[in-house]
């Protein structure tokens, strides 16, 4: 059996799904130069996350810290949002230990719906809860809402040395305000790596200090991107599984599929389809391109759940209009097997289930849906995990980081900036009240007296 | 303030958006006529859907059977897929309460996954649990599955009895195979209504069994259900909240904006942003119109977390392509309220949140986004919820079935049926080896045959 991840793009191509439907060879061969262009350039200006699965002092660092975390402490509460958020969260949902081996939880409370909030923080045991604060800026208004929120909490409850007991922050080691107020309060801190955005950052303390809690070697998910690292380095397309994905889903976009369903057939792996989700829409959705003309470029990510979404989505999948592509995440070997007793139950819609397992019955679902899929014409391929680990999340995230920044530079925008969401944070502003931003609350009032249509 | 349900789509029309992206009262007028007799069509031929919240007789049997369940009995675990648990839920999801007026909690394990199911099965405390087995048809695989696995273990450790105690089953009262296993075994059975596909279900047994065990007064969920039923039947466009969602989103699908973001500013409502996504994409996904001509109809239903996915999502939905709409779930009052504390931090970014509440920090948030996507040309609309319970859920559930309907009338598809799936489950019976479907394995062995690109 094969170990490692998977690219499987035999349903993208012309020789499975016709002309119409596929790409062809002559069509990737377009695309040739510009990719050994784009590569040569990577390796010219490498770029800080890929340095990431190398900086063992990473790792170490993590290591370190979580061996002083007292072992009564058996819930890590990690108040970050998007990219300080997503990537710990798919590490942990897919390779941590369950059950008596661990007795470790994470939780990634994103939100701050004000109902969701407290009932987090009403069912924690917070005694035994450490808090990891994460933003790169220091400044995200919700992690710092949270944060004051918690903050307040743990002084209260256990005084200032028991609140430095239990908060950890991890935002830029530097500047902001969050490390300003991590200084002044004593607190342990961890590097959100320089020149790395969020949603590149799981392969750094970002993500590598949840998963270290729960008890996932960290060590193996570094391996792992570095194994795919070198995959990635070597060779164009077709042998480059980052440049292919790059290209074949560049070219799908090009011809109206500006959808990609990414499509777990696995919980555990939902969160990583999440992940994905960000960092496929954040980089690539973008008005103007790298010379700053008007492009309004990127593809919609699109996370499904397998075989659930069957009894959902497929149907529009299969016969809805022909502006999507599909990315299966397969798993060869589950782990756990459940068996479907045979409880000599003759009816005709459960005789055929008994003595099989539901391992047999989710393959089974995952290749009916792939192959009717491809025979009606819709175009999809499948990452395939031999088994869902930290090893092979490494290659995962590390595959998908390399194939978004590849993707960018097919499409000429910066996959690294997001400039599109900062007006609305000033609005935000506005209406709190921050100083300086009185003009945009100026700009709503007005906005508000708009006569509106509602019914 | 406002009691009921409001649909607000302002940021929809030309007044607000400007003729390019907006939508004029000349191209709402070319729908007049149409709306006009799609209304004329629904009350002449009612479909079985609008009877439910007029099906009293459903919730006294609810009821009756939820008082006969032990006080000890603290969780159900909801065996269905798609129609047969999303909007259950939705429902539980958003109208239980939690804390310590309600012990009872509600599982819907839709997915076989091997590990998830184990891990679910093993946290239970069986002895307490209650299993709902839920299939229109009597013969889903995952369903059966499922049952099969959970059947066997109950007759195991609690005997024929202990087994009957447990289970409830909700399928077609007359026929298939769920409902003859029922009856052999003597299990309790509530009916899934005649002429209601899963996904207009949730108004009936299918959605308010789970709904009640949690507390839920479903009562003031059908009483929801009949107060829009009046607005759906009263005027044509523009005063029809189901035929304008109807009209606009079919207008918008129609100049190009194919994808539909549903995006609840509240965690409690992400599963009925779930069950929309299903009702959507599967009502009006379709190859064939009603006459059968090749149409490839559908919109694309996206769901999407707030706030979470500013931080994800939002850089796409402001500067990506022009081919999206987007349906805010806002709420007036979320019930709770979280204050931020005045902990006298001076620092910029933690000053002017202290004092405020995490209500005004999502509130002011969703206010933003709004309108940095109208004024970023993007279209977008809004359901309000005075607040989150179970009338304006059954408004919710209501309103939206009726716009799935009058949408398919709009598209000439139907809306009703869901011939693209079948032929994955034909090729999952193959593969599982049931009687009857030998082609369908000898095609899948000859597919498998087929050289695969992989890397």
């Amino acid at each position: 059996m094969t170990t490692k991840l998977i690219f499987d793009c035999t349903n993208l191509l012309s020789d499975t799904m016709g002309e119409e439907r596929g790409i062809t060879e002559a069509d990737l061969a377009k695309y040739s130069e510009a990719s050994e262009e784009i590569l040569r350039e990577a390796e010219a200006g490498w770029l800080p996350f890929r340095e990431l699965p190398y900086r063992e002092d990473y790792a170490e660092s993590v290591q370190e810290l979580i061996a002083g975390i007292p072992s009564s402490f058996r819930t890590l509460v990690n108040l970050g949002i998007g990219g300080s958020s997503l990537g710990g969260n798919a590490l942990v949902s897919a390779a941590a230990e369950t059950g008596p081996k661990n007795q470790r939880n994470v939780l990634f409370p994103e939100n701050i719906d004000p109902v969701f909030f407290y009932r987090v923080l009403n069912r924690l045991d917070l005694e035994h809860s450490l808090f990891s604060v994460v933003s790169k800026s220091g400044s995200t208004a919700e992690t710092a809402a949270q944060f004051l929120v918690v903050r307040d909490e743990l002084i209260r409850r256990f005084g200032i040395e028991g609140y430095r007991e239990r908060v950890v922050v991890t935002t830029d080691p530097e500047k902001g305000d969050l490390a300003a107020l991590a200084g002044r309060d004593g607190l342990r801190k961890l590097p959100f790596p320089e020149g790395v955005g969020g949603r590149f950052s799981v392969l750094s303390p970002v993500g590598l200090l949840p998963a270290a809690f729960a008890g996932i070697p960290i060590d193996q998910v570094l391996a792992g991107a570095r194994a795919m690292d070198v995959r990635c380095r070597a060779g164009s397309i077709p042998e480059n599984p980052a440049m292919m994905i790059a290209v074949l889903f560049h070219l799908s976009a090009e011809r109206g599929r500006r959808t990609v369903i990414f499509w777990p057939y696995s919980e555990l792996l939902v969160p990583a389809a999440d992940w994905f989700r960000q960092i496929w829409a954040e980089s690539l959705g973008k008005k103007l391109s790298s010379s700053g003309s008007t492009v309004h470029a990127g593809q919609t990510p699109v996370r499904a759940v397998g075989v659930t979404d069957q009894h959902s989505q497929l149907q529009l999948y299969i016969e809805g209009p022909f502006d999507k592509i599909v990315c299966f995440l397969a798993v060869n070997d589950y782990g756990t097997i459940v068996e479907i007793p045979d409880s000599g139950v003759a009816l005709s819609s459960f005789k055929y289930l008994q003595g099989k397992s539901l391992n047999d019955l989710i393959r089974a679902e995952e290749e009916a849906t792939e192959m009717s899929l491809a025979r009606a014409g819709r175009p999809n391929c499948k990452l395939v995990f031999p088994q869902i680990n930290a090893f092979h999340m490494g290659e995962y995230f590390y595959l998908l980081e390399v194939a978004t920044a590849f993707s960018g530079s097919l499409s000429r925008v910066d996959p690294f900036d997001q400039p599109g969401v900062e007006e609305g944070k000033r609005f935000t502003y506005g209406l709190l009240g921050r100083d300086g931003y009185e003009d945009r609350l100026q700009e709503i009032l007005a906005w508000r007296k708009k006569q509106r249509k509602t019914l």
